[in-house]
């Protein structure tokens, strides 16, 4: 798939999975609401894994999704480092805070994580039909 | 959620993602079409990074959903490790090479690998209406 139409993709979408590496080096998947603009995917957290294992690290976030007429599904996925973008320390994640960006879980979720993207990839599949 | 409403869902998808921790340690996301039973995630896949990474190594496995009409989201997330299964050593990998489990990607897709679930849970979310 095209960058551009990774893009357009990561924009369109609202809902997709952070992974992690835990203190134990084992993977961690996260399902998130984010925000992608400025090459920066936003999302909202409380104290806890995410926030935990996020700041400094490397990132992988995935998209995915599929269209039942034609029975092609697709998934973007993009990597990059985390960073806590809680306190904004300048333009850029200040206006990131103005995102419209909603935690999936009930509760305060007044921590902000961006992962720059610095890579990006895309592919098309055939889907198998929905059980 | 509890357990056995985890393992209900597994089961009745077949659409999901791993995780893997590669090289660099640094977390990748595979999207895959999958079979669960007997405790263990099948899936096909060609020579490649999850060839490469997934065998003997902790993985992660997440599904999710929504429901348009109450709002409601969920994701079943599974820890365990990943096995090479592609030759059978025993009657429930052997089993296995009959589950009905389809590549995404066209091509040879001759390799199985199954993870051996030994953790899982999951929750329910309210998400945002999809834009």
């Amino acid at each position: 798939m095209p960058d551009a139409e990774c893009l357009k993709r990561l924009r369109s979408s609202d809902m997709g999975r952070i992974a992690l590496v835990d203190h134990d080096v084992r993977p961690v998947i996260f399902p998130v609401n984010y925000f992608f603009d400025e090459g920066v995917i936003a999302f909202r957290t409380a104290p806890g894994a995410k926030l935990d294992l996020a700041p400094g690290a490397p990132a992988c976030f995935e998209i995915d999704g599929w269209d039942p007429d034609s029975g092609i599904g697709w998934s973007v996925v993009a990597k990059g480092i985390a960073h806590d973008i809680t306190e904004p320390r300048g333009a850029p994640t200040g206006r990131m805070r103005f995102w419209p960006v909603r935690p999936l879980a009930p509760g305060s979720r007044e921590h902000w994580i961006g992962i720059s993207v610095g890579e990006i990839t895309g592919r098309w599949f055939r889907t198998p039909a929905p059980s």
